[in-house]
């Protein structure tokens, strides 16, 4: 008897093993059905997407769109007006106040030295940057390599270069980003704080171009405000040749940019009710505000088009979900974070029970897969569940599903119990374009767009089967 | 007895699943040490390579490189001056006899119809065409949606135009291209058989641009030649309609483009020799030919810089390989493949033992992985070897690994035995830049290019390191 045992439990592990354990664990209840369906969503979203034309309509026609400037309206109008006519269920708009900032005109900058007399540079205003004086301001200017180095310099009244160039050995140019950023916004204070009268950061980006990042930036309470501008990284590598040579050169920078008190906006909202479960939430989310010197393409315009292209896409394949599919595009991503934080607080009111959101915020790019996040509580379960589905996408070149940060608008959901995802695609150009004036639509590729949507519809399409928890052993 | 039996079985099998049995069967005997050397690859790609800059000068100082023009001789004596001067172990040119075909003058071509009286449109001459007469050709034009819809319609003394969109659907770009690619070979012989005096082919890509894409054709002896062409595929739209509401249109081309005797030329290699097998190459490749109408940035400038790279590369971290790392540039792939049946004939004679060969061919993108392919009696085992090397390289995106085509040159090398290897990048974009005027050094990314440099690389030390026979079982 014992032998029969052994021999059928030995048999029964080497089948597992000869079909590939990983496969029999992740073969979904419905896969054939699943299979086909995911089919169908990728040759809708690759015949028939409205996608490309949407980001071509709101690039071209709305371009740059800051919060509380009259583009960002527009852009609200569009949003709303494009979601009607999809005829989904509903379409509304969530009211909230957001911070204006303008750049006002083109930004002037120039390199004084007794090398070279003076060169122009192109440089771009910081977001909340202050102005300068009219007359533009002159100091003489040093280079630090970090914010930190700042503390131990002589920077009083002169205008601060923080050239820390961004690390080029990280695959995820994200990372390269993250240990960088913080000097946006630590940079001015800093260097205020040290009596400094103006702060100059090094683009953003890799790539050695003309083209300055803008961002936001903050100022501190008790330290006076200074003006703060980014240089391309090819000035940044001139400007510290001259530094390097030349201990008395100056910076000339010219500002008028301008705060104004908040304006109202919206976030717009559409969906498509769910037939089972109508009060659990599925979000696919962009945000609709970008910065104001590109066309916002694929920050975040596409993210915008894509998450409406969902809608679009269900209807057009006549899917009705069990669960309610919303589209949010948020607004003020850029500088406030407005409507994610009005958004949450109206969640919380209303008791909303969003189990999944989606932002795609990282460019329209080839997907590679998803980043996931939620309540550390429910971290591992919902991540096992959400990576049960990578073998159903993997024929997609949806390859990468990690814990990871979601989204800088759905990242608050967390707080309600929300599994948050970010759409993770091929990183590799979008700091050739974040944030500047080379932002723009003819920088996406329309393939590229249309997979995004198709990506995220299909994890739509997942949770709105399977749900976001993983029942197994009940780990919760 | 059996009971503790049991148990241990038990207990290593849950073991075995605990870590993952798919890890555990592909660990690697020295995996740390692997796992560093991989990083200081990247590292190394990132930060030092001359991939980006040597193909800024193989695009913008010496263009397009058809075989047999002044442009192929000078990207020969570029690709070997740039090979001596990283100082590795030889250099040397393999000489073979190569076809010359010119475009000459830019064609013209006009849709002539009642409906507008007439409208320029974009084309380009297929390699290999005749010319028109002097004075242009002009003739009825007639649609068909397919080459073998030809046979079936009277186009006697008329101009077939070939309309046969790209297949949208793919996730693999290379599918699209596969489904339509005969055309362009077999839609003249096919259209002249039956009286037609002219061919245009609908380009092949899915973008609807004013980029005609060139790409060889060919006649069939018995048949007489016509003159042959691409439209753009915005033409072949906007002639689509004409013909739909005009069947008295007609179309009006001037081609003066021709063909010239053989000349000779070389593929360019260059190599490290291995320290312990020698007599074992390790082949990267990719072709130094290109068409005139671009510069062949993609088309494979792409792979030429990162096959030389793959040898700076080991030069400068300081790797001596036991095996020789051949760089091959191979003469003419776009017309004829002369260089690689000439590489072919001389291994044969001095029976070379060249255990892989990878070749990049498919556009300097982000890379994805790898096809794989050999001749069909060893092609399981060299697949699951190299299969095995996947979760050390999943950390660097690159996830395909499968049994598929490898590379126009390095195929005829499965004759010997060879394992070839096709590098896999992003597909997305490349049907917007192939064979195009578009094919130009500005839509290669610097970082997308290195990291393909870095996974040739990789792939060709761990060759290095563990060959690509799978001993275990002893399958071959």
């Amino acid at each position: 008897m014992k032998k029969i045992t052994i021999a059928i439990i030995s048999i029964t592990i080497l089948a597992l093993m000869g079909m590939g354990y990983q496969q029999y664990q992740n073969r979904l209840p419905n896969q054939e059905d699943d299979e086909k369906m995911l089919r169908k969503i990728y040759d809708n979203a690759l015949l028939h997407s409205d996608s490309y034309e949407n980001l071509r309509y709101l690039c071209k026609r709305i371009g740059g769109r800051l919060a509380g400037s009259p583009q960002a309206a527009a852009a609200v109008e569009w949003g709303k007006q494009t979601l009607q006519r999809l005829e989904v269920d509903s379409v509304f708009l969530q009211p909230c106040m957001v911070p204006h900032w303008e750049r006002g005109e083109k930004e002037q900058a120039r390199i004084i030295s007794k090398l070279i007399g003076w060169e122009e540079v192109n440089i771009c205003a910081l977001g909340n940057s202050i102005p300068t004086p009219e007359i533009g301001l002159t100091a003489p200017v040093v280079e630090a390599k970090t914010v930190a180095a700042i503390a131990d310099m002589d920077v009083k009244g002169k205008i601060v270069f923080v050239n820390n160039p961004f690390d080029h050995k990280h695959m995820d140019t994200f990372d390269a980003y993250s240990g960088c950023v913080g000097d946006r916004y630590e940079g001015a204070p800093m260097a205020a704080k040290h009596g400094a009268v103006g702060f100059i950061l090094r683009s953003l980006g890799h790539a050695i171009d003309e083209f300055p990042h803008t961002g936001n930036m903050a100022y501190e309470e008790g330290i006076p405000p200074i003006p703060s501008v980014a240089i391309s990284t090819k000035g940044a590598e001139y400007l510290s040749k001259i530094i390097a040579n030349d201990d008395e050169a100056s910076f000339y920078m010219k500002l008028n940019c301008q705060s104004y008190p908040d304006k109202p906006s919206f976030n717009v909202i559409g969906e498509i009710k769910g037939s089972e479960f109508p009060d659990e939430i599925i979000m696919v989310s962009g945000h609709i505000d970008a910065w104001d010197n590109g066309e916002g393409a694929h920050d975040d315009g596409s993210g915008v088009v894509q998450s409406m292209d969902v809608l679009r896409l269900f209807k057009d394949i006549g899917y009705q979900p069990k669960r309610t599919v919303r589209c949010v595009l948020w607004m003020n991503e850029e500088n406030g974070t407005r409507g994610a934080r009005e958004y949450l607080k109206v969640a919380k009111e209303t008791k909303e029970k969003c189990i999944l959101a989606i932002e795609s915020d990282r460019g329209g790019f080839a997907p590679r897969g998803f980043f996931i996040d939620a309540d550390s509580a429910i971290l591992k379960n919902r991540f096992a569940k959400l990576e049960s589905f990578k073998k159903i996408l993997e024929p997609y070149q949806l390859h990468i599903f990690q814990e990871g940060f979601s989204g800088v608008d759905i990242k608050f959901l967390k707080e309600i119990g929300t599994t948050c995802v970010g759409l993770v695609p091929d990183s590799q150009r979008y700091f050739d374009y974040h944030h500047t004036a080379n932002d723009v639509f003819e920088n996406v590729n329309k393939r590229e767009l249309e997979l995004g949507v198709a990506g995220m519809a299909s994890l739509v399409y997942l949770v709105d089967q399977y749900g976001v928890v993983l029942e197994e052993g009940k780990k919760d």
